[in-house]
Formats: structure tokens, sequence, C-alpha cells
């Protein structure tokens, strides 16, 4: 065994919706250890410059290195799209980031080969995931969408909302005309969308979240490295923060499923 | 005259909201240098606890401290809420604030002393507002909102669009249900909303928006403390952000009614 395999994992998200990707890696993987990072204080990131994202994506990483992680997962869609190589450059241990799990999903989900993906603006700005999409297949047609108010939507509770449904049907008409079969969530918050959003899309489209598919690549990869923990006791799990804004706790808990404990905060 | 008058006015702001206090104070006090200071980078506060906004107001205040400036104002809705009290008590210059400010045009306006106010969460549930109008009317009837939305729906541009109708006709139904006849725009992305939410509130209604008052109350304070620019030259202004980020300089140019120069970035 790996002398690293009994430390935990790091995932890290600009606020509190990566809690969705800890959620599946409790259930696919229940005995490894977590520290989650959530970057409340300063979230969103989707509307901030490719150079501020990357600092602040540095200073995370470098947190959950400190925590002597084996795996550092960016489980935010922002974060991935613009700042995943300063991750892979910095750290000494594997990384996994969200877009590749959610590129390689939809693509096994297509049939048409054409890709609807809706993110924050600079995600879709990046083009990260028709990156991804296309060293694979070359050929996929990809077309996407920035859904700057989805957030607010999802944190304002309006899950399923006149406004929210509205707001919807506008983002997704350009991408609807393109028919495609496939439509990437591209951003942890919107799966709570999810109901809402597969009917605008209708039946001939399949909603890809990359929660689950980011947990089972995380699994074959601490296969591949010898590198799943032996131990059998309760995982342990850590929350840090940097701040507790108003409703953390309950916005925090419809994301992760279940309570949310050993909540600390960092003020940098 | 006071060897002081010759420095700067610092204004500060979460984002690039108090723009709208800057086009008020260039209008109202032309020879006036400004320094603005916008936490672009941090931008929303209106969700983040209050421990972090005084945080953050803090760092802000002592960097405008450090540039010379005769008198601070705290333009952002949210900071003055919250975080005032922690201004006055670190600032060796006066200090100005925009609640105080809208508080006193609102009783102004207002006939019947009913009086709506709506901003962010975290300034709605300070209840400065209502503090401020009750501190100099006991008696007036105080009816708040939070409107989380409208930040997100300003920075989209969606100005005058039905998904922004529909999320004011909610958002203000229980306030027009008390028959105010004044509505504090609390907040300093509200006013480019004025028109629809004017429309929404009906004629009955006086829509309050501080940036005026706010130059009023500065101009008359520079005067009683003899701190007036005796300069004839044109002002010197100048913008320090923590992010310069998507869309920045069109939105920050809707915002100031002008072209936006001089700004500097300032990582923390």
């Amino acid at each position: 065994m790996n002398p690293k395999a009994v430390n935990p994992i790091g995932v890290f998200d600009s606020g509190i919706g990566g809690l969705t990707v800890v959620r599946a890696l409790m259930e696919h993987l229940p005995f490894e250890s977590i520290h989650y990072f959530g970057d409340t204080a300063r979230v969103p990131y989707g509307v901030k410059s490719v150079e501020t994202i990357s600092h602040y994506t540095t200073q995370i990483a470098e947190f959950l290195l400190e925590k002597q992680v084996k795996l550092l997962i960016v489980a935010c869609n922002t974060m991935a799209a613009v700042a995943s190589q300063v991750v892979h450059d910095l750290s000494p241990v594997p990384v996994l980031d969200v877009i590749e799990a959610g590129a390689l999903n939809a693509l096994a989900a297509t049939e048409t080969r054409r890709i609807g993906v809706i993110g924050t603006p600079t995600t879709v700005n990046s083009n990260a995931y028709g990156r991804a999409i296309h060293a694979v297949e070359p050929d996929a047609r990809v077309v996407s969408q920035a859904c700057p108010l989805f957030v607010p939507l999802v944190e304002e509770g309006w899950l399923d909302h006149q406004v929210t449904r509205l707001t919807a049907q506008e983002y997704l008409k350009p991408i609807l005309t393109e028919k495609v079969d496939t439509l990437v969530l591209g951003c942890t918050h919107y799966p709570l969308l999810k109901p809402l959003l597969a009917d605008v899309a209708g039946p001939g489209v399949t909603l890809v979240d990359s929660a689950d598919a980011m947990a089972e690549r995380a699994a074959a990869l601490l296969t591949d490295l010898d590198l799943h923990t032996p131990s059998r006791q309760p995982a342990d799990y850590h929350f840090w923060v940097t701040d507790v804004p108003l409703r953390f706790q309950t916005i925090g808990e419809r994301f992760l499923g279940r309570s949310l404990n050993n909540v600390h905060v960092v003020k940098w």
C-alpha cells in the first residue's frame, strides 16, 4: 500500500456548489476522508477576470496541499475552465477537474454529437468544454450559452418559479435551435434546476451533470495509483470556508444532502 | 483655509455601483478630486456575513486614508448598513454614509410617513434604514424587502425585460400592499431600474435614490468644515479596483455616465 493512501482527498470550489461533488464522493467512496474548501467570501467567480481567478485558485490549492491531501479535485467549473493548468503546475499530487469529467460524460450520452453547454460567463468564454470535447471527438458540434442569472436564482431558492422558467427559456433558446441531444450543466449550482431545465429542454435532450462522473473518475484514479484508504473507520469530513454567509447552513445542506458539520472559517 | 482642503475625497463601494455617487459628486463639486475604491474582486457584499463585511470595509477605509483623503464616503448601502461604525471608529477624517442621506431624503419626500425600503438581504436584515428614519421620525411606518436578484439583473443588462418586471412585481408586492408613498432604492445598482420600478410601483409612489442627496450633504459638510478645495484646475479622478472583471468598462461607464480612466488594480 502506498503510504499516502491514508491521507484525505481535497475538493475545492468558489463557494458551496462543489458540495454536490462531495456528496457523490461520499456515496462512491464512503471510507475516504475529505477536506473541502469553499471560497464563500469571494464567490461568485464566474464574472471575475482570469487573472484574479488564477490568483485565488493558487491560494486555495496551496491551502489544501498543506492538509496533506493525496488528490486534488477542482469542483468549480469556472476554476477548472481557466485555472486548471495552474493547479496542475503547482501540485505534487494528482489533479482531477470537473470539466474533463463533464465532457467525457456528454460524449458518452450523445448520439447525434450535437452537445449544448451552459455555464457562467467565464466558463463559457473560456471554451474549456469545447476544447475537452473536441480533444476526443473533433467532429462534435458544441453550442454554449452563459447563464449568469441561474446562480442567484438557485440561491434565492426559485427552483420552480415562473421567473426562472422564463429566464431558462431565453437562455436555452439559441441552444435548442441547434437541435442538441445532450446538455451539459456546466456549473455546480445547476443540478438544482434539473427538473425545470429538463422541462424547458424537452424529452429529446439528456442533461449531464458532472458530480457522479467526477466521483467515478476519482475512484478509478485511486485504484490505478494504489491510493485507496485501508481505513474502515467512519471517514472524516472537514469544510473550510472563507465566510459563513446568510443562509449558509440551509443552502449548504440542500447541496450536500445531509447535515453539515465541522465547518471552519479561514480569514484571508 | 484648512491645509487639508487640497486633499481628495475618498469614496468606496463593494463594486462599481458607487460610481453613481461619484457621478453626482462630479456634478455638484467639479473641482474636488476623488479617489474611488471598488472591491470588484469580492463583490457582491449583500449576501456576506457582518463580520466579513466589517473586515473588508476596514481594509478599504485604511487604504483610502493612506491616500490622504479629507472625507470618506461610504457609497455602498450594505457596508453602510453593517459597518458604518467601524469606519467612524477608525477614521480621523469625517465620514458620510449613503443610508443617512437616503433616510433624510425619504423623510423629505413622504407625506403619509409610510416608507418602503428595498435593498440587499444584508442591508434589509440590518434594519439600518428603519433606525435612521425612526431616529428623526419615530412615527414613520417603514416596510422593507430584500431583492437579491436585482443586482445580477442589472449586471445582465435586463433593465427593461419581462423577467425583471415579474421579479419586481413579486418583490414589491408586500411593500405596495402597505400603501407606501415613498420607496427608497437602498442599493447603488437600483437607480438603473428606476423607470421599470416607477412603472411597477405606480404614480402614487416617489422613488428616492441617494446619490444626489449624498453629494448635497458632502458639499454642505465641506462648507461647514472649511474644506472646499481652493483649486480651479480640472479635478483628478482615480479608480482603485481589486479586479477588472468581464464587461467592467461597459458597466462602469453606464454607472458613471462618462468614460472611465485612471483605473488601477490592487491585488489583495
